[in-house]
């Protein structure tokens, strides 16, 4: 899928919402365990229930491979049954020296039919390009994370020079900024709005109007809204661009587990549409 | 396999080589793909011919997650029959948010009977604790890696700051470091020399009493010998701790590769012969 039908999409069901599919078999209602295969079963009732009201479906790989081989059935099935009209997306964080990012692309562009693959930066270009290189596929780089955990590193200073030319003069300049600001600003070059996103964390939200400078085209997929405690509201007043959107706001727990019970379906698409009606009052 | 085990196997068998099953479907002899499971008939080629002359056998998933279910088929296949004689490494690059790295320790350490998971550190803690948490078990956490990209982030310089007290005033102190020595010290306070080790490229020749410094008593898994051109007398002599050892040296395409014919085993055996009587040499 291409940034034009993401758009697209976006504004015909006037939503930007992404759901997260971290379907973990001991959470599942205990009546589709006599399934015979209960996360793809789980999977599709939840798909059936929220496919109007989101655009985009995340299916978090740890999930599926803490089962094995089961598992990476299941999300073979999954991603199959979402089809080609929401932007699908391998939560995996892959990324490795150049020539095993390329398995991974490969895993997830051509055995797998995803539209894209969240990506880790730490290793830097050749373990990034190797997914920028597919047509209207996306890397989608990790930039500054929702866990406390970005605190350790993406949150760290890092020291950059820049040479200026005044006056005939050559003079480098030393500052200093986030590594997460550094990654979105080098990564940024490696691909275009067209086949590059960042995950941004909305537990962030202090970050997001300095993070929209810093990448005023690309497209976010913004993880921690709802069971992490981000707002909605208040990503979408920093960093949503009016007429493209530039955001995919993700949610799991708060809808796929928003009841344990039979009526499971049912409760997510409760959760998808409220959601889903404030989205639609941010999309001018 | 705890770490006197491993220093033991290696001791015993007078290597620390660590064979690297990266096996590419398009690369491995064509009179294998006729069997029902070629990546596995050769594997088990390379791990019977093998065997006796190195410590540990690392599994680079993206290879097998590249051909879908059938390759996680072979994956697993794999680490079952290598057995607990010696070292596993899922080389897969994991590291998510806590409960998501908790699905892949699951994954790798439950699921799959694997020793170690290597583990990208940059989204912080509590993307890298949930693998340091089953006895005898083993997150390795990038740190220096051994390709081009490294230059991108980890050699980046980031600022840290110390508080001192001297004469009773403190004192803020503020200094630079690389970004992968900040990682190293970091995450050495998460773990212990029991259950850490970190990935050190062997093409960073240049940083390894650095680094033996940062972390002195640390097992390094290093990538980066033969195919890439890194120097096992170089590292050997820089980071090899008397006794105890220290090293697990990688060595994929330069071992199963050797011969692309019929012949592959007995080449595989003769390259890695080479490599672990020169280790042999440097274990006094």
């Amino acid at each position: 899928m291409n940034r034009q039908q993401l758009i697209e999409q976006i504004y015909t069901k006037r939503s930007y919402l992404c759901v997260g599919l971290d379907t973990d078999i001991t959470k599942i209602p205990k009546h589709l365990l006599d399934t015979e295969d209960p996360m793809f079963a789980f999977n599709k009732a939840i798909i059936d229930a929220t496919k109007d009201l989101c655009v985009s479906y995340k299916i978090n790989t740890a999930f599926y491979e803490a089962i094995g081989l089961k598992g990476w059935q299941a999300l073979e099935k999954t991603v199959r049954y979402i089809g080609d009209k929401h932007f699908t997306i391998a939560d995996a964080k892959r990324g490795d020296i150049g020539n095993t990012s390329s398995q991974y692309a490969k895993a997830f562009f051509e055995t797998l039919p995803f539209d894209s693959v969240t990506v880790a930066p730490y290793m830097g270009e050749d373990s990034v390009k190797p997914f920028l290189t597919y047509k209207d596929k996306w890397a989608i780089v990790l930039g500054l994370t929702s866990n406390a955990g970005a605190a350790d590193f993406e949150l760290k200073r890092v020291v950059t020079q820049q040479e200026e030319l005044e006056d005939e003069v050559h003079y480098i300049k030393k500052q200093t900024k986030f590594l997460y600001e550094e990654v979105l600003q080098t990564v940024s070059q490696w691909g275009s709005q067209d086949n590059l996103m960042f995950v941004i964390g909305a537990t962030q939200a202090e970050q997001f109007v300095n993070i929209r400078q810093i990448t005023p085209y690309h497209f976010y997929l913004v993880p921690g809204v709802g069971a992490q405690g981000g707002s909605l509201k208040d990503i979408s007043e920093k960093a949503l661009i009016q007429g493209e959107c530039g955001l995919l706001i993700n949610a799991s727990r708060s809808i796929i587990y928003a009841s344990g019970k039979e009526d499971f379906a049912d409760a997510a698409r409760k959760a998808a549409k409220e959601l889903q009606e404030e989205m639609s009052g941010y999309l001018k």
